[in-house]
Parts: structure tokens; C-alpha cells; sequence
């Protein structure tokens, strides 16, 4: 495997929709993930279940996905009451946000970026108190970081501020998140290096992207050139943007999956297994439009995973 | 302008739908194209109207554009006879597509490579024939470089060879067209070293890509990595697989535009201009899906053009 797709749709998908989708099926759907090759799951967020009814049932998903071998099992938490309910059901990975805009950090979590970091710091100490070997990573998400719908453009200084004070605070790795759909090629580029030069060149190996504006896969394709290796992207770009019509949420899984495997980069993901596994999408939520294309188009005439050959 | 935008959509996206789009609406249509900034429209192709009726009025249509200032007026010509009619109405640049898959070459348009080949050599001698000042540009177009349908993957010695025998045969240049929406990121890069390799490294400028399988911008920006300043695309991404549905035909001007311009890549386009040229289609066409993304998402706050600052 030369990158990671680790799918958000259980999180990111399901978070931006109404509609509650039934344990069963999310279940169904993490296992036929991992049964097409898909090493990371974030399964849920830990959020109060009068917020987002939708993750009610997170830690018992982490739970179940914990006991499919091989696969790393992320989860969301806005902050350390979170942390703690995803390090009861041994988490693999947390990923806590911190929206650059405060203005939008204030407005969405209640929450200053002080605030948002003194949370950091506790979920950093309880991760210190566990075994060694049963601490989860913990990934600082510097969401927004393209822009904000409130605020507009973030300036790169204080991307490089944040990201040394999510570090400082007690994160292992920095995320960078395209939350709001405004990333180009030109600045998923800049801001890696941005990240990259304010907190070292191993402290980011991953991206959020999402397909709003369609440039989801370009900004894919520049962050691999930087020598990312880990991409989130949602199945079914499920949770689209209700005003944008064919428009996805998160990049879509499966045609990253597709991109990937035509360059030449192996996911070790099976690509007609992936795109199968829509169909539960599909039994479960059918009110919700599924996008991506090359579900739809089908594979090329003559098309191999990479490291194959015909 | 750093990057030429070519459009398309009055040829490629309306060869691809049944209706046949008033010539009045297809006027309106290059106008408000060209009013947007835009410097390069592929008006319509000369062949038989007993063949594609959408297309019988493209003499009246070069000679319309031709009448705008500072717009190059495009035509397809599938053959000799097509391109002595795009002559006469003095078009700017003539394209002349030669299928790489012979197969695809024979069942579509009936001609073996060696015919075409023929065809390439009788248009090279006409333009000759005219006076200096007088001559368009000609470009040979190896359409289903990517791969075909009927014959799956081309061989890169194929496309070297094909290349060649296009220049010998008289084009000034070759353009690259994923006729099928075959294409990823590695292989456009690949496909433009081959070309370069074989006929030199000023003789392929231009990409005509298709978003069949999402792929489409990602493929631009490996198009522009390479140096590649010629893109062409389709307002709305008109005349889109029947099958896919989401997916454009061509890529998304408006797309497009906005990738480019977002990373600092100037076109000289108006987005906001461009936007609203859509309704033409829309009018014209209600019963065609228009395509792209930031159409419906809007711009993001905050957003500027290339070669101006907030």
C-alpha cells in the first residue's frame, strides 16, 4: 500500500445529513469497507447525542470495528469529555478540530481557540496516562484552513501559529481540512509547506478534502505530489451540500480509489468491492443522493489495479 | 493570460446530445463566451448534416464569430472535404482528429489510419495553397489516446508513431484527446512525454479532456504540471455520458476557470460572466442537464482572480 484512503463517510457523510442511519447498517457498511482492503475507518464523532443523533452510537461502533482485524479505527471528538469516551472503547486514532477561523470555531463549537486548546492539552495528558501500548494517536485537525464562510481567506501565518500550538499542546500530527470546499492545487500545496516548515516535514502526512467547488481530486493529486499519504474521502461523496446539486461532500471514495489506482498507487483496496458496497448506502439511506462517477461510467476497458499488469 | 481556455461545448457538448440547438441561441451563446474574456471557441464541426444535424450550421457560425474581435474561431474537420469548407469561411485553426484506435478509427468514422492519414496530407496541401497571411493553424488530433472502448489501452509506440506520421503528413501541431474519459493524472504526463519525445517538445500545447470518471481537473492540472497551456473544455460541461449521470462530457469551463484562477493562473476569463452564460444554455436547452460544481456552490468569500489582491 503506497497511500492510505481512510474512509469519513460513517462520520463526515452521516454528520452532514438529517437522516439517522440505523446501527445495523453502519455496521454492514464498515465491514464491507474492510472487506474491500479499507484500513481506516473514522467511524463516528463523540458528541452529545442531542447534538448529532446521527453519532449516537459511535463507541459502539468503534467497539465492533475494533474487531476487524487490521483495521485502524479514528473517531472524532471536539473536545477531552470526547477523548475520554473514545479512550473507554480503545479508539486507534482521535482526531480533535480546531477551526482556524475563531470567528467559526466560536460560532459552530462555543469554543475559542484558547478554549479549544486547553482541551487539547487534557486530552494529551490522559492519553499520556494510558499503558504505552494502548495509546491512541492524536491528530490536530486544523479545520477551515482554506478559508472560512465567515471570516474568508485564513492568513498562512496564522495556520503556521495554530499548528505549532496544537503541537505544543500535546498532538502527534497536524491534519490539514478543507471544511468548507475552498481548497486549489496552488493551496493545498502552500499550506503543507506552511505546516510542514512551522511543526517539521514528518508532522503532517495527511488531508480532509472535500468536492464542493470539484477541484476535491486535483487538491488530492497536489497534496500526493507534496508526498502526503493519507487522503479521507467519504463513499458515495455521501452528504453533499443540499445547495449544490451533484455535489459531494468529501471527495468520493471510490473515485479517488479509481484515480490512485491508474497512476500507479496502490490503496490495496479492491475497487468493485468498494463501489458494491454503495448498495448499502443506498438500502439504507435512499433518500440520500450517492455521487461519484466512476461508479456510474464504469472501469475502462483494459483498466488494472496498480501492481498488476494484463 | 498564462493558460488558454478553448472552448468547446458549441462542437464536442452539442455533437453529443440529440437536440439541435437553434443557430440564433448558439450566436447569443460564442458571444457572451467571448464578451467573458474567453479567446478560443471551437464553433462547430464540418461534417455532413445528414450525419449530425446539430452541426449544419457551422459555416454560418465561423463566419459570425470571425466577426468578434480578438477570437480565435475553431472548427473540427473529419476530412479533406471539411476542411476545404472550414477554409472557405476562413476559420482560425482546424482540428483534425485521428483515433489511435484503428478499430474506433473504422467503426466511427469509417477511415483506416493510412486513409486519414491521406485526408491529413490533402488539408496540409490546401492550406499551403493560401496565401501566408491567410493560413489557420492545423492541429492533428489523436483522439482515444487515452484508450478506447473497443480496443482498451493504446500502446505508447502507438501513439509515438501516430504522432509522427500526423506531422510528416503537415499538421503544425498535436493535441491529445481523452475521447473516452480513460485518462488519470500518470498517463496524461506520460502521454505528453511520449508526444514530445516523438515529434518535439514545442509541438503538443493543448489537452481535450473529458470528466467521464471525475478525473477531468486533476488531469488539467498534470497537463499544466507538464507546461501544457492550452485546455480545452464545455460551459456546463454540456452533452455529458447518458449513463452517468453527474457527469459532464468535456470538463467544466467554469470549473476550470475557477481552478486556474484560484491558483493564481490567469485567463483572462470573467467567472461571474462566464456563470451567467450558462442561463443561454439553460434557455436554449431545458431539457439538457448542465454540469460543474461552482455553479451552485458560488465562489468562495473572499475569492479574487489571478493578478489582482484583496
Amino acid at each position: 500500500m503506497d497511500v492510505l484512503v481512510s474512509e469519513v463517510g460513517p462520520r463526515d457523510g452521516l454528520q452532514s445529513i438529517t437522516r439517522v442511519m440505523p446501527t445495523e447498517a453502519k455496521r454492514r457498511w464498515i465491514a464491507a469497507e474492510a472487506a474491500a482492503g479499507v484500513k481506516e475507518i473514522e467511524v463516528g464523532s463523540f458528541v452529545p447525542a442531542s447534538v448529532l443523533p446521527q453519532m449516537a452510537d459511535t463507541a459502539e461502533l468503534v467497539t465492533y470495528a475494533k474487531s476487524i482485524a487490521g483495521l485502524t479505527v479514528a473517531a472524532l471528538v471536539p473536545n477531552a469529555k470526547g477523548a475520554q469516551a473514545a479512550i473507554a472503547v480503545k479508539a486507534d486514532k482521535i482526531s480533535l478540530p480546531l477551526s482556524c477561523s475563531e470567528s467559526h470555531s466560536v460560532a459552530n463549537l462555543r469554543m475559542t481557540h484558547a478554549r479549544v486548546l486547553e482541551e487539547v492539552r487534557t486530552v494529551a495528558n490522559l492519553i499520556k496516562e494510558l499503558p504505552a501500548g494502548e495509546r491512541p494517536s492524536f491528530e490536530g485537525s486544523l479545520s477551515t484552513a482554506f478559508g472560512c464562510t465567515i471570516e474568508g481567506p485564513i492568513r498562512d501565518a496564522d495556520i503556521a501559529r495554530l499548528a505549532e500550538a496544537l503541537m505544543e499542546a500535546g498532538c502527534d500530527e497536524i491534519g490539514l481540512s478543507d471544511t468548507t470546499g475552498y481548497a486549489d492545487p496552488a493551496a493545498v500545496k502552500r499550506l503543507i509547506g506552511v505546516v510542514r516548515n512551522a511543526v517539521g516535514e514528518d508532522k503532517i502526512t495527511g488531508i480532509h478534502l472535500h468536492n464542493t467547488r470539484g477541484l476535491g481530486l486535483a487538491n488530492a493529486l497536489a497534496a500526493l505530489d507534496c508526498g502526503l499519504t493519507t487522503l479521507d474521502a467519504s463513499l458515495g461523496g455521501l452528504g453533499g451540500c443540499p445547495f449544490a446539486p451533484g455535489a459531494s461532500g468529501n471527495i468520493v471514495t471510490e473515485d479517488l480509489v479509481f484515480m490512485l489506482e491508474s497512476m500507479g498507487i496502490s490503496t490495496g483496496i479492491d475497487l468493485e468491492q468498494l463501489i458494491a458496497a454503495r448498495d448499502i448506502l443506498g438500502d439504507a439511506l435512499p433518500q440520500e443522493p450517492l455521487h461519484g462517477f466512476v461508479a456510474h461510467a464504469g472501469l475502462p476497458l483494459g483498466y488494472h489495479p496498480a501492481r498488476t499488469s494484463v
